[in-house]
């Protein structure tokens, strides 16, 4: 009985340290390297967002982020991914480094109501559980609030 | 009868005219722009192959050609896209330009044999129609050689 209330102690603690942001937290994008691919950018030392945001990074779309980039408007359940990656330039070519975050939008208008309706969450590395937004993505809406105009996503659709 | 011999005659010439690669020719990969994104890279000024490929490409695979940049071996019936699009850095930001080609790879192993069983081509800007290759692929497959360990293709998968 002793063992069986320590289990408990023990896996509820788990289950609170795992779980910080559990009530609207952000899923992983499980697979999303092979969602559709929207578009790519570089931002290099002296950029203003150059810190985190320097390297190269692509940004993919599930079926509603994809639908919502060429519209502007998103459907609840629309996720998009920034994969942010290491740049070289070296011998006059730019390749593709190591994984810095992996950064995500997922919308849903009433769960994320405080944020544009979108959860914000990154991912440090190539780590699925490290998460690097501490403040419920205040900081990051703070940024695409300026983009209102097309649902706080700065992305649109590059043919 | 002097008419149909006149039409026989000029649509046997558009034929010819238009179908100069329709034995071996590569399909247009429509669609490709959803398939996965495989990696990316950008060629600069002064780099050996700047013309025609300076610019960033992005390479994307069908199912079979994703598989093959995994393990270096293709299925007949993989394709692979070089995405090559016009690159403009400003304010220390790069940003993605017009499309200058869509450059083909195609795996046929029997209709292919002379070009290691890969056929080849490119299309003008975002024409679906206006091909580049006019030497039966005999020079990409001359750069692409080198890269015989992994059937002729230098492209490798990027988590």
């Amino acid at each position: 009985m002793k063992l069986n209330i320590l289990k408990l102690i023990l896996s509820s603690s788990i289950f609170i340290t795992a779980g910080t942001h559990a009530a609207d937290s952000v899923d992983y994008p499980d697979g999303y390297r092979t969602w559709t691919h929207i578009k790519t950018m570089a931002l290099h030392k002296g950029h203003p967002l150059e810190n985190p945001f320097m390297g190269i990074h692509h940004v993919y779309g599930n079926e509603k982020g994809v639908k919502g980039s060429r519209s502007g408007q998103y459907d609840d359940g629309a996720v998009l991914v920034f994969d942010l990656l290491q740049y070289k330039t070296q011998d006059n070519a730019s390749t593709e480094g190591d994984r810095i975050l992996v950064g995500v939008m997922v919308k849903d208008s009433a769960k994320y109501a405080s944020t544009g309706g979108w959860g914000f969450e990154g991912f440090k590395g190539n780590s699925h559980t490290q998460r690097l937004v501490n403040d419920g993505g205040q900081s990051c809406y703070a940024c695409h609030a300026s983009q209102k105009e097309t649902e706080y996503v700065f992305t649109r659709w590059r043919d």
